[in-house]
């Protein structure tokens, strides 16, 4: 399928927004807010015809509807981005070299920026406004299941759009197929960045055949160790938190590692896991430190498979470590680079956890399900890239932006 | 050809630099400085093994060859590095957030950086001792024509290495093969970040088919814009020394445009090309204008394609603008992203042009002669990426790092 007309209009919109004071794009932003609450009616039509093609039963059900307080939180959201600094135009570094040449490295606009995501009607707001108030365009291929929502929230962001005199290519939504995936990935020249949010094989898929520069997002493997010198208080809140705040998410805790000489605390640690009837999988020291301190029918004994696994459900494996080290080693070799934690009052082990877990968000003393944009003060979050290359960890507004090298002299020349 | 297990061994080296004080790793820089001089003899000698297989007059020849008094100036770059200021443990974000949670953005080591090159044996010192300082362990893929200099340049690498007890898997050099060029770009999980260096045909074979995060380096097609308000002087200057400076690089000029109100100035402006024999290729009010004043043997019409050439070569096109807007689509439509310069006076003509034209360098009134990293202050270069995603332009220690998120609580758990 060939949609390089379409990324040739996008690249035109991008262009054009630098030529948009930060003001007016936070104009548009509002004014985008309120018309998704004066069009709820129609926006929640169409979404009753994706909703009427799906199985209440399936769950992504849930995440496709749509319902007038939705519709309020999504418009909220615009407003908030609307309030959010701008990302633009921060001068990252300035130097006058000796020979006179002003140097400033400024944040600039990526130009135009691809997302492919799945059933959440609510991300075709949310992505259209933070890459236009980092001042790109997008281009967004949606899930099939939520065509009609996404056709509809398109066509009134479009409607803004043309009242503000802004280029409507600014937003453009993709045929919802496989093919328009396949052509995104190639449309190298046109599309400067590729943000994948969805499941493990949407993700392999794309970074395995884009031609395009991409950030992967997604799988979360996170572990808690409770150290030697963990606080059981602290440990408790922390697991029970970040196990159960809420399951499906990436920074859900799937794995705790315990120190050998805490094992007498297991039950403890573990015990408000209890109430959420989360099952643990535990090898045998922790099976043995467990037997008759939790309910029988949710203990089970470990498996290889069970290590590396993200449950995204209310599931936990446990291992016990003899060491630090081996905690640490634990989690390089099934760490999926996400949110790891410490548990622990010795600052040497907090110290050289933090040092030598390669992860991109490493935690003491606190649960890892604060791995979040809104939640790190960065006001926004356009997804967690799981990558080093560019940005790692929650990504809001500045991680969307690039930058440029501005030089000014007055006819000075480099030496041969 | 499964090379997994040089990549594990690279990989378990980066992870053990993360221990290295950089005092340390500064001293080991020193000392593979003082031991490239001592080993002048050996590392000539295996050099002489390539140069016997290689014509004289083959264009690579004097890149492959290696002399008593380069060795001295790769030693003299290798000891520069140890001085330079460390790029890691920079604190890049501090926020202690309202719940008390106190977090840092730090940057740290990518693991491991693999570089592939062509027939350049001083790029093997530069690589390693840039990637020592960043932190990381490299895995280098070198030319052919090169193999017997590099295999020597990582003995004598790899005997400091083992006198400091340093991991000598911090440096691996593959076999180089193709299958080991494939090979690399399949090392998911193992090498965190690939940058090619080369023609064009390397670069885009490995962006299209590697499954790792890659840097594009490389192809510059460089325009130079004497607009209506250039000064004559500085003009002459910038484009004699963006052209002429040396023809062989990225940053060379390629496209001078003119505005057709100082057509009457192009004799003047491209005077002193004449002197090193640079062939202009024109379009016709260009050529017009310097016929008779430019030397009719170097002067000829320009054809399309002279248009988005990287000519490396003692060549120019000439192309007339009606105005900044034409010279700005001219530039959008033919440039590579690297470097771009206006010759102005009129400040709102240098403002438009730095803020329209997308491109890694934007210049006023300074030649892109000066796209470099010792240029630009950064201490040192292993490459200009032609991307906007995590680095752009000249790259040095800064931007081969990444960066964690480290996070320090009390036991806050975050509300549901």
């Amino acid at each position: 399928m060939d949609l390089t007309h379409l990324y040739e209009r996008a690249k035109k919109a991008g262009r054009g927004l630098l030529q948009w004071p930060v003001e007016r794009v936070n104009e548009v932003l509002r004014a985008v807010a309120d018309e998704a609450v004066a069009r709820t009616e129609y926006i929640l039509a169409e979404n009753a015809r994706d909703l009427a093609r799906m199985s209440p039963d399936n769950p992504l059900y849930d995440r496709l509807k749509l319902t007038a307080e939705r519709i309020q939180g999504i418009a909220s959201d615009t407003r908030h981005v609307a309030e959010l600094p701008s990302p633009l135009g921060r001068v990252l570094k300035h130097t006058v070299l000796p020979n006179g040449l002003d140097l400033k490295r400024v944040s600039v606009p990526f130009g135009v920026i691809g997302v492919i995501y799945e059933a959440r009607p609510n991300v075709t707001f949310d992505v259209f406004s933070l890459c236009l108030k980092a001042g790109s365009a997008c281009v967004l291929k949606g899930g099939r299941d939520a065509d009609c929502s996404n056709r509809a929230i398109v066509e009134v962001i479009h409607g803004v759009l043309e009242r503000f005199g802004m280029n409507p290519d600014t937003l453009t939504l993709l045929p919802a197929d496989r093919e328009a995936t396949a052509s995104l990935l190639q449309a190298r020249g046109y599309v400067d960045l590729l943000i994948p949010r969805g499941g493990r094989s949407l993700i392999d898929y794309v970074r395995d055949n884009a031609r395009i520069p991409v950030i992967e997002t997604g799988a979360g493997v996170c572990h808690t160790y409770f150290d030697a010198g963990g606080d059981l208080r602290k440990g408790t809140a922390i697991v029970n938190n970040a196990k159960t705040r809420r399951v499906s998410v990436c920074n859900a805790l799937d794995s705790l590692l315990v120190h050998e000489s805490r094992l007498a605390d297991l039950p403890a640690l573990c015990a408000p896991l209890a109430e959420s009837r989360v099952r643990i999988y535990a090898d045998a020291p922790a099976l043995a430190a467990l037997d008759g301190h939790y309910p029988a029918d949710l203990l089970e004994a470990a498996m290889d498979e069970h290590y590396g696994t993200e449950f995204m459900d209310y599931k936990m494996a446990v291992r016990t470590v003899a060491s630090l080290d081996e905690a640490l080693a634990h989690i390089a070799r099934f760490g999926s680079g996400h949110s790891e934690c410490i548990v622990t009052e010795d600052a040497e082990a907090a110290a050289r956890f933090q040092q030598m877990v390669d992860a991109a968000c490493v935690y003491v003393n606190a649960p890892t399900s604060f791995t979040d944009g809104a939640q790190f003060g960065l006001g926004a979050e356009i997804g967690i890239s799981t990558q080093k290359l560019h940005a790692r960890g929650p990504m809001a507004l500045e991680e969307i932006t690039t930058y440029k090298w501005l030089v000014r002299g007055d006819g000075q020349v480099r030496p041969k």
